[in-house]
């Protein structure tokens, strides 16, 4: 029996219309750097959105789906092109500029971006990719820049207020179907290509009522969002668009992401949630132990990306009673799906177990453990599996590129649709996940998942370890064991052997490793992460000194 | 281009499945009445809705979309009911038991419903109608009550208790199609038969996400919410489906809904959100002023239905510390539509007008007024016309039956799907809905309308006006004009020219009823309302003693 209802798509369009007629009055503050931010209600957001779909369509003749990639930070033109490009049925391509070189022109061909609206301060970067750049036929130039790197470039060059200027308001948003893509993200996988997340109306419409949500930030218009987090990693962590639909003002810091302007902005523009990852937050901490400004103003900070340290945690709440909430997510989620919001009847300190975790997943995302035959595991806090996910706002597949179908690989969805996360960790009873490590880091031995990182954890609690990593080796028997590599502090006395008594002390019999090598440092990536791929080549090319111990 | 994100249905099986495992701790309170209120979790909860989705299939042979009614008081029971009968595929009716026995008897036999599931107290009201219920098998009774009234009836009669024990707590809910009908709710209109909106899952699952966001209630699991609104009446708002969602706890007043108990429960259970309409508030108020009852837990009461006076939201605020909330809605929008919270940056005084009015829409609602000839008007406070809405919790047609298509009656259904409200009231620029009358009561007097609500509220500012009743009559040069029908006060000296001028004083010269009447009382219908259709008949049959003044 179908119901009554109205049949009216979720889409972007109705998201700009709610946030610029209803919350017209709303403020998108732009960070300068100059001491007099820019401002810009959502009523003019929504005016200039729709000068910009008309510029789009009118005079660079986009059509249909056709993708306008973005290489900007975070400021109100950006928010415009959030809105205007899916509002108008094409499909916005938020390129991040901290990839290589050869990633962002890989992205770039294989989304087949026809447009590509550029803040200024970043054409030095665009300039050297765009002879390579096969299907740009426009760039659009937005605010401060050298326009002479873009000299006798291939495409049309545009200025953005130009472009816009003089062009109606209005704009007749067509109504779309709301699983249409509105929205393409790409993974800065480490290995391989990266890969295309393509957004629905649906998905980013759904999201964004949660994130509003009082199991999310519960943001209204007497708020402030400051969203550090860049606009092009994971649309903000959604962030703009739950803020444009329930009329919470923005502070946007542009390029200003160091932690003196952070400080600065937060102190004078008062903002009440915040968003980044850890490292930025870390920043801004010993900004603030030394400069003194004030960020009472935020009541929550919300940390993702990766682990927060407790420490980082208790200092935020402790020294400048702000709240951290620790909340997880991957670029194919949205990215929000669990938030560490604690239960209800709790004491302050009783709250802290909780509030460690990666969060209680929210309404619409359900989650399950797979553990290392692939069966479903108990969510007991105590069996530890991957992490597969599935809701309307994860994703099923990758985009396959303009002429490709979307792809799913083995080792990212499972056979029945569920996202496999790669994270590894335990489920409590009550639904609270605890992540413990990353599926390829785990060493799966004899049908049991051992983590690395625990037994990294304990190890450098040993006095004298100055770092240890340990990675998963070949072994006959057991399929795969953990070797343990161990880095001493500089005259430390430990030998190998006090360190795995040590570690028995601490760890299950079964779980300890029996090969061990004392290296002079741990392999790091670029952005500082253990290299544990390079621990593994040395070793299968016996480029390690092993004992058995 | 399609997006890469998972297809998952917004189903009511998946509000079940989130409630009662993520929040599975949360409790519903049902009040007994005996100081000893019953108290069960969301995770009880969970397990006996799929206990009763399997006595329903297994024992009684429910299947497909079949129609299970309820007739009973909020309570826990209820809740299950809610949960079980749309998550298992059927459609839930909801019985409002102050409908008149005919009506009630309409609505059963149009929805064909197949199952009652009644309170054991309601069964006096229950078994006099049983004969003329042809399409109910099975009646099921839950709590005490004298179930000898069924002897002899044609439907079988079971007992809940007995009816789900021993069942499985685990039952394979289907996978949906969102739009089907989830659950059913006949208006109680004061013409015509009751017409039948069929919630969809998705209308229910997408209300339930605005209802817990911080453009709304913004509920969590911190909070108790109190719905004094009845669970037959527009699913209570909305609110057991938002607090199963968010893991809101429940405390249910069953069928205590008087003063005194309810003073006596909000102290004791502590409830944080409370809706009712604005009678129960006022009883609430009185008891309050006797009887000393702390009701500071409550930090929003949410009221709807009817406009609600400003000196009941003060005393509220002033004497309690309790925020009243003036919401908007009606069965056909699931109901809410909007709510009043002010815009921000305003002083408590400030707030004020924006709080009295009938809110600001939600986003996913879409207003417009259409003026007296169709045409759109704009939001500018002043241009006054009948509110219509669109959105995908609004209905877009009612249900025809079991064997009838869904109809769209003209009066109620624009040709292009809006929903009519039947509202009248104008929009301010920043979309705060003010609503002055009911369209059918409005004078339509040469192209421009006449509130009939405005000039009564002027004429009732008369010290010697008791009542005052405005009615539209047929004028053959303005199609219609206002006729004032006046109660005077005892012993009150003034005549009706000087009424004329005290009102010529107030609103504008064009609105100025030439006709007036001097009655006994203002006809009233049984819930206490001016019955305007006696005051029309009265007039046109020529029994009305009218001066031309």
């Amino acid at each position: 029996m179908l119901s009554t209802m109205q049949d009216i798509p979720l889409t972007v369009s109705r998201i700009l219309r709610h946030g610029s007629t209803i919350h017209g009055s709303s403020q998108v503050i732009t960070w300068t750097g100059d001491g007099a931010p820019h401002r810009r209600s959502f009523a003019e957001v929504g005016a200039r959105a729709g000068r910009l779909a008309h510029a789009l369509r009118d005079e660079l003749g986009v059509r249909g789906d056709q993708r306008i990639a973005t290489l900007m930070w975070n400021n109100a033109v950006h928010l415009e092109a959030y809105l205007a490009v899916p509002a108008m049925g094409a499909v916005l391509h938020t390129l991040n500029l901290r990839l290589p070189a050869d990633q962002l022109t890989f992205i770039v061909n294989h989304a087949a971006d026809r447009v590509i609206l550029v803040d200024g301060s970043l054409l030095p970067l665009l300039a050297p990719l765009l002879p390579a750049l096969d299907s740009v036929d426009h760039v659009v130039v937005s605010g401060p820049g050298d326009r002479s790197v873009l000299d006798g470039c291939r495409p049309r060059v545009h200025d953005h207020e130009e472009l816009i200027a003089g062009r109606p308001a209005a704009y007749p948003w067509p109504e779309l179907d709301e699983r249409e893509a509105a929205a393409l993200c790409y993974t800065s996988g480490t290995t391989g290509d990266p890969k295309g997340v393509a957004y629905s109306h649906r998905s980013i419409y759904l999201h964004s009522m949660q994130a509003n949500s009082g199991e999310s930030f519960a943001t209204t218009p007497h708020d402030i969002t400051l969203p550090v987090v860049p606009m092009f990693h994971v649309n903000a962590w959604g962030l703009p668009h739950a803020a444009f639909l329930s009329g919470t003002s923005l502070l946007m810091p542009d390029r200003f992401l160091q932690p003196a302007p952070l400080a600065e902005m937060i102190e004078s523009e008062r903002p009440t949630v915040a968003a980044a990852v850890p490292t930025i937050w870390q920043g801004l901490l010993e900004e603030l132990a030394s400069g003194g400004r004030d960020v009472s103003s935020l009541r929550a900070v919300v940390i993702g990306g990766s682990a927060c340290p407790p420490a980082l945690m208790r200092d935020f709440e402790e020294i400048h009673g702000v709240r951290v909430l620790h909340a997880w997510g991957m670029t194919e989620t949205s990215p929000i799906g669990s938030i560490a919001h604690p239960p209800a009847g709790l004491t302050a300190e009783e709250e802290w177990p909780y509030r460690l975790t990666q969060g209680r997943f929210l309404s619409s995302v359900e989650a399950r453990l797979a553990g290392p035959g692939g069966d479903v595991l108990p969510w007991d806090g105590k069996s530890t599996g991957e992490l597969e996910v599935r809701g309307p706002w994860i994703a099923g597949a990758y985009y396959g590129g303009a002429d490709g179908e979307p792809f799913r690989p083995e080792d990212k969805f499972s056979p029945d649709g569920w996202l496999r996360t790669g994270d590894v960790g335990t489920i409590s009873p009550d639904g609270y996940l605890t992540l413990t490590d990353r599926a390829k880091d785990v060493i799966k031995s004899g049908g049991e998942w051992i983590s690395s990182v625990e037994l990294e954890n304990a190890l450098m609690a040993h006095p004298d370890v100055a770092e240890a990593a340990v990675v998963a080796v070949p072994d006959e028997r057991w399929g795969e064991r953990p070797l343990a590599s161990v880095v001493l502090r500089e005259g430390a006395s430990a030998d190998l052997a006090g360190l795995k008594s040590f570690l028995a002390e601490r760890v299950a019999r079964w779980q300890l490793p029996e090969r061990w090598s004392l290296i002079e440092a741990v392999p790091k990536t670029s952005v500082g992460k253990f290299d544990k791929k390079v621990l593994r080549r040395r070793y299968a090319d016996g480029e390690l000194e092993v004992s058995e111990v």
